[in-house]
């Protein structure tokens, strides 16, 4: 996970609440049948001056993992006081929890079905909550849109100012996904593939920092590395795209600086036929 | 069609547009090739606080039906105020009309082509008038993209408070079209799918407080009740999604209280190979 | 390219400026994975009450040209002192300038790679800087999203209000690209496709003043032209779609008052085979 920009204090919460409140959204609900809509008709009806961003809704239906992913490595390039709704809800209507999240500033509502892991993991701060308190819900909830239901007007009352604790009770045990970090031995570097971008750009779990530091540690340049991903290898990092003639499969650090494999003005997903999960490997030149 | 949460009075109305003006915007132009982003920059040098807030622009082009089944059942999640703008236009350039309706605290406008008859058909005292004063329209219009030369600006109008009569005089005979209700008899439902969303999911006729009604009379409790879709059969409805293996072709009341066919983390558009229009029969169990 | 319908001066761009600053966004960045999200979190970290108006991040990725002419037949529907931010960026990471353009009474963000070449060729009074102005920049600019680093950033900067000559030094060398203009010989036009948009719609680059001119030169009606796209022949041109039984293949001048070769209800780049840069000819009839 890349680190995150985010400055802030209590203080700067408060003052950046009083700016005009933001509010992203994070869904796989698509944007053909007016589910996104709705829920920002709901919530303009809680906050009339919201400012709504659409980080993504087009995600693989169900897809946990990739909004987990998305969320964390967008949510700090936004003003502190930001409300991140991030709704991919396989479990609607069962008894799943619901929750909000403040860390590092910023706010979090979702279901509690490990979406806000990498949130949670990387700050130990976190206050979590349950969402219990129906008054700040709509007065019907559906089985199947909790989304616009219970999740929105949420999110609406806490761009609005109110306090988190309104929202339900704090609670120590929501739901994490394993997310195996990557392993670096004396020889071998071994993470996965954990998003595929439209571009069919394979984002690893290999970060920059730990790897540069790796590769020093064994005298030897990003540029000598060798690159294994499924039965295709790349020699040396790469400092950008536009460097090699177009269809390449390069690897290079993608701008939130996890190593990404790529093919330039091409699809390296389709260009290796590997999807999100699959392994990638780094060897040191030579051996 | 759902029950329209919205509760209003002209005074609410009033306070309501002295608020951030809110348009919501639905049609089938697609997002690729810049003609919402056009209407939105006409709307803005008209009113430049606008809102804006996307229903959908993927429908499949030419789909009047689709259009006026998603502007029924979202508008009422918006404040009262809210001008709704509904743009497919399959004749765009012929002598077909525009239309502004006034209804329930929301405003509409669009082609007079059928696209609000679920909004005409629910309230016997909407205001409606033909689009006929060119103040109110680009200066220039043309033949081909009437929903930036003559709707995006209408909207933008009634957004900033003037009066529906400015935009033209009313008339007492817009375009309707059929809209066929379910039908109850003494053994048998009959509906048919209203709407194919995204996920696959079939949006049916039939709603919830009719068919609670009816298996009330015949003493059927709802989760013994026989759905057809197609060459498949749904013994009793579900209350939620979460609660069926995935792969399981479920009945279930939506989020807006329609009777939905769907598959658990599927599609069931595939699954039956049904389509918008098709028959949906409910029997008795045991008939 | 169609005449602009902005009207401006230094005042009125002043003016325009102190109302709510709106910047539209055209990339082929897709709106799956975020970019558009985080690139609007950045502006708003700058300028809080910054409006959005997409015009498309669905072009084919790396397609400049139709980029350019996106940006330039939708800009002048906007306000003046809107910025336009528009990066289709294949050079994105090497030795490619930035550039911020003022012209018309709108300002331009793009990397220098002729996107902007319809803006520039129609303004000899256009303002060309090369963005060099890291204060302006986001502190940490990666190799690969400077959308987000550099493009973002100074948009919002422009949009609150800073002059464009605080983005860097001006040039007078920006990367133009050829747009061949359609030929008018005694007998013929040759043109070409434009672009194609979602509904196949085949847009021209012959517009309708210039060949309204040559028709009344030759003495010809448009209605009698013969139009040919690949195999196939237009015989004249029409006012509208709607006149025209679904299927039939049509020449219409557009919203934008190109010519455009349509399908009405159907898909004219699937019937005629042709792509962006297929040739277009025009012949009296009789001829």
């Amino acid at each position: 996970m890349p680190n995150n920009p985010s400055a802030f204090s209590d203080h700067l919460v408060s003052a950046a609440r009083s700016n005009r409140p933001i509010i992203s959204l994070l869904t796989d609900f698509g944007e053909r049948d007016g589910f996104i809509g709705v829920m920002k008709g709901v919530m303009l009806g809680i906050l009339s001056d919201a400012t709504f961003v659409d980080i993504s809704h087009e995600l693989p239906p169900y897809s946990i993992d990739a909004a987990a992913f998305l969320n964390h490595w967008s949510f700090g390039y936004f003003p502190v006081g930001t409300v991140h709704l991030c709704v991919v809800d396989p479990g609607v209507g069962t008894s799943r929890r619901g929750l909000a999240v403040q860390s590092q500033g910023h706010f979090f509502v979702a279901p509690d079905n490990g979406v806000l892991t990498p949130v949670l993991q990387s700050d130990p701060h976190a206050i979590t909550v349950s969402l219990s308190n129906r008054d700040t819900w709509l007065g019907h909830v559906s089985n199947t849109f909790h989304g616009r239901d219970i999740f929105s007007p949420v999110a609406a009352h806490l761009a609005s100012g109110r306090a988190i604790d309104d929202m339900g009770e704090r609670i120590p045990d929501p739901v994490l996904l394993p997310h195996p970090p990557p392993t670096f031995s004396s020889t071998q570097v071994t993470g996965c593939v954990r998003y595929v971008d439209r571009f069919g750009n394979l984002v690893t779990s290999i970060e920059r920092p730990a790897l540069e530091e790796w590769a020093a540690r064994h005298e030897q340049e990003l540029t000598r590395l060798v690159i294994t991903a499924g039965s295709h290898e790349v020699h040396g990092i790469s400092t950008t795209y536009g460097d090699h003639d177009p269809g390449t499969l390069i690897a290079v650090f993608d701008g939130f600086d996890a190593l990404e494999v790529a093919v330039t003005q091409g699809n390296a997903a389709n260009h290796t036929g590997l999807q999100a999960g699959a392994p990638i490997t780094i060897l040191l030149s030579g051996t």
